[in-house]
């Protein structure tokens, strides 16, 4: 097999960590596959070359940013690539100009464009190991180029599509991927596998582990992910397409996102573009609106319902107030204490009844639903947070996800 | 006029040295003139580098530990080009690679081949400043190299010759070559120009203030060095060629080093090959003979006297005891309690009568002279270390020195 593996910074953190990445790797090239590795930075490099740069400059020139942070997998990659050789493995650590990754010239949030792999197939061919610096690449000009934070994952599996890896494996601190949060409840089950789009549902709520770029990356060149952790030799979770999956429940999961607030615009004349004007001004202020319900609420006028995470509860309420009179709006209403809870599937497509059995469950259990938001594979709904628990638990069980 | 700036680790080894560093860039401008930069790493930074790295194995792959440490000299030119950004100076930081430094490929002690700078040179022409990563570049491969420690100053003058500037700005924390050290002879002055050859033999004489490599580039292509201090804005020691200086003293400098010790073998049956057996286990021990006088004896016997770094003496003395029997030496000496003091200055070519000057301003002084040797612009005698000071003073005023 070829393997393309990609480390985090807390992987490559330490001299300790390193090494136990590095047997990782070994272990991979002793069961007879081709590897090559994508690192990030060491964990807090990233953020102290930031601090360096906003000490000069509240803000620094992008292009310099970019130059000065790709030095921290430029690091981290020497440093494995060293140990590597200390132990007899041909490695190679290659800056992602080297490693051919060439991207726009769009400095901080750089896209790839192409990774130019034919060096890094004939070495993976000859049993090396390249050691590619993530998140980094250089645009036509030869300027160096960051694809924004986290976008170690977009290189790695970038690179696995480039190298035509068999599949990508992304090492992180926890296993996999579960049904819920196992905090929650205590029958959650980590699984085998999850499809792609599902995966993006879980990433929008939340889920950490994966960056939705990557994943979307994954999904358009179907390369399968093997999300797995950096502290024990198990399966993870396999991110892969729906075709590959045997037949299936209608529920994969349940997710949460308790860092939500809603506002309500009511009674707003209902003519086209009132949804521009009502979130122009929100945009505008880098404030990321989620959920919309726009619903007719009486002859010609229309109530909106939206929610933005709660941090920017107070200064959407503050653009909003000042709106109401622009937009001949009659009130505006928000409430900071709710909170998000869906279920994910695409086995949903051909399963009916999962809209009814969610708001039975919840009915059931008497949490009033505030907001409903679909689609395809996921039905999301807004409730009081207080409810967030017991939701979750009932939809656990009634979706028969309890192990 | 075109200019290039070298700035060492110091001059960037804080934000607000870095400043300063810009305050210096942005002076010159100011003048009119056009400015690529070249820096070190932030002081400190290039150890700590090297040190992860040994952490992590002994003997670290040599083409890692040049990946690793070039990140170093990657930081502080980003840092450079923010803060001059930030005062609205078109500057952009440049990689070796991304400056075109194509070296050999030899990690660690590469040599510089060629520097592809026709960008760079358009930018100069645009008023545009690049900034580059002194110490390193690129072999043919692709791969990152470096030039060894102290190789900025190489980078520096390889990089003015590149791009055909006027002069080559050195910015360090002395204002210049003096004609002797200023704690010993007070009457010490700065001189306002110096020869590549003579700066060589300075070099050599332990003046750490300019790499000899980056001097015999310089001379090579006749590129002058302006060796001036990064603190105060008044002109340093011009480093040029003897034809473009006006005439000029026999003698213009006085040099000594203590780090010295003097070993003899007496009475080695005299034939082809004794020096080869003598130097040969030396050079394999890796230590640095410098001065070497052979005296014939007696009749078919001679004797051997050199010295090395005091440092090396007690090992120097022990291969020299093995090596006694074998070469059929009669005894071997050695005093760890010796210096040297040297004259230097291209003028003695055209002046008679420097070496009688020198040994008769000695004999006044009652220092006994245990070796001497020449080379064609400097005299160089071996004496008891407590007369140093004595000697140094005495020659400084003899040859018209004192201020």
């Amino acid at each position: 097999m070829r393997i393309v593996q990609k480390f985090g910074g807390t992987s490559v953190g330490t001299i300790a960590r390193i090494r136990c990445t590095a047997d990782i790797v070994e272990a991979e090239l002793a069961r007879g596959h081709q590897v090559a590795v994508v690192v990030s930075a060491m964990s807090g490099e990233t953020n102290r070359l930031i601090g360096l740069a906003t000490e000069m400059d509240e803000f620094p020139c992008e292009r310099e940013m970019d130059a000065l942070v790709a030095t921290g997998e430029q690091v981290s990659a020497a440093l494995l690539a060293i140990e590597l050789r200390r132990r007899g493995i041909a490695a190679f650590s290659y800056t992602g100009g080297q490693a051919g990754v060439v991207t726009s010239g769009d400095y901080k949030r750089a896209r790839i464009r192409d990774i130019r792999s034919d060096h890094l197939q004939l070495q993976l061919q000859a049993g090396e190991v390249p050691v590619v610096t993530g998140f980094q690449g250089i645009d036509e000009h030869g300027n160096i180029t960051t694809l924004g934070r986290g976008g170690s994952d977009t290189s790695a599996v970038a690179l696995a599509v480039a190298v035509n890896a068999d599949v990508c494996d992304i090492y992180t601190d926890v296993d996999g991927i579960y049904t819920t949060d196992p905090r929650i409840v205590s029958a959650a089950r980590k699984m085998d596998r999850i499809d792609y789009e599902e995966m993006l549902e879980f990433a929008s709520l939340g889920a950490k582990v994966l960056q939705t770029r990557s994943v979307e990356l994954a999904m358009r060149y179907n390369m399968p992910i093997h999300l797995r952790s950096s502290f024990r030799d198990v399966p993870g979770t396999l991110v892969t397409k729906e075709d590959d999956m045997m037949e299936r429940a209608a529920i994969s999961g349940v997710a949460y996102n308790r860092d939500e607030a809603k506002i309500t615009i009511l009674g707003i004349p209902d003519h086209p573009g009132i949804a521009a004007n009502v979130f122009g001004p929100v945009a505008d202020a880098g404030i990321n609106v989620d959920v919309i319900v726009q619903n007719v609420s009486e002859q010609g006028y229309t109530d909106i319902t939206f929610t933005v995470p709660r941090g920017d509860y107070h200064a959407t309420m503050e653009i909003m107030r000042g709106l109401c009179s622009s937009i001949e709006a009659r009130d505006v209403q928000g409430d900071a204490g709710v909170a998000k809870v869906s279920v994910i599937g695409v086995g949903m497509r051909s399963h009916a009844g999962v809209a009814k059995t969610m708001f039975d469950t919840l009915a059931a259990e008497g949490v009033n639903i505030q907001m409903i938001t679909t689609s395809e594979i996921k039905i999301t709904v807004v409730i009081e947070e207080k409810y967030v628990e017991l939701a979750v638990r009932a939809l656990h069980t009634a979706f028969g996800l309890d192990a």
